[in-house]
């Protein structure tokens, strides 16, 4: 069952976190989200930086994905080396050094109904 | 009409039934979904492998995508060797022994209206 | 201003006609799409073929994307040699003779307030 | 810190720019956005093609992405040759001189709680 797939090299090039909420959280707190799966049966390093439109690059921002495990990670929760700002445009690029899988998933609660948006990331060479 | 597209293995780093619905079953239930299509003129013997965050994978969940057959399987339909958890995030590896294309989508019908994801599923290298 | 980009072989996995619709005609009313951009300078002849989960394949359904123009087909819309059942899972395998880019969009107006899904198409090799 | 990933062709092949929008600006206005993402250590310079069903294309729209920069370009702010018209479906190629990541995303706030979709773009062979 340890069925490797995968890129080290992945891209989200929307990223923005909602600055309000309608209903009971964690889960219909808006939020946006990169959605890791590691396959494989080694512990992935993972690095994320966040690109922004009119300030320097943050980060990197360091987890690990232990072998066949998947972390759904809320750009809310990122808190080393800066908070995500909210209300903000971003970017952002995640790094590994074991082939993972990325897709992004935002959950935006501002009205009364949730809107829902996904997308596998775009994947790198390597 | 026999057209073959698409590659034998795919993943979804997204994976989550929300806990609740809103609306007419089964059209407005709450669901995950992996859209398998098999344009070939061979069946698909397919495995399902489900990975969480805390705990090993669960899998292999078999199916059969018949030859010039789509098949839309729900992940809250999945029994065996278990169901999968409710509330709980999850990723899926799909592996297929013909070249198959999955698709996954999500209805949430946990507040009045309905919101839906959908994205092509990542593919593997074969 | 003649770029060329695409593929001749797609495929959408997922594809659903809800059966009711809330709203205004023809923005609001329920439709499954699938949007082609041919950016070449030739016109691109189209066959789409649609697949079901227990039933035979039906197409093809023909069309031409002018040079230089894109094309937002509504599965609704298509009527020769079938129409498309509504309220039934579908998938679909569109092939052109140059290349084009294939984007799936379904809008669904069933509750008060839409929902909406994209996902770029799989592309195939050619 | 400069990652550089992507590709310099892309194309969307939906696109829409709902006519009308309920909630506060600039957040909840409806808009159709190219997300572009550059984590070169270069400036990216970028033209913009809009694709038409029934009329030729418009463009080159251009603009630059600064080196290790994230622009969220609203097609319902794009000006010059010509703005996008409301409520007309269009589609879009992207081209840069250095390789950026593109992801389509639209909110709708047409009905009383917001949609969104998103994708990341076709990318070319370059």
């Amino acid at each position: 069952m340890s069925q490797t797939i995968g890129k080290k090299h992945w891209a989200i090039a929307e990223g923005y976190i909602p600055a309000w909420s309608h209903g009971p959280e964690p889960q219909m707190e808006s939020h946006d989200t990169a959605c890791l799966l590691n396959a494989s049966d080694e512990d992935a390093h993972v690095s994320i930086t966040v690109f922004f439109d009119d300030q320097e690059a943050v980060g990197p921002y360091s987890l690990t994905v232990p072998a066949g495990r998947t972390r759904h990670v809320r750009f809310n929760s990122l808190e080393d080396p800066a908070p995500v700002p909210r209300d903000t445009d971003f970017a952002s690029v995640i790094e590994s050094d074991v082939p993972i899988v990325v897709q992004h998933t935002r959950l935006d609660s501002r009205q009364a109904d949730l809107a829902l948006i996904t997308t596998i990331a775009f994947a790198g060479d390597v």
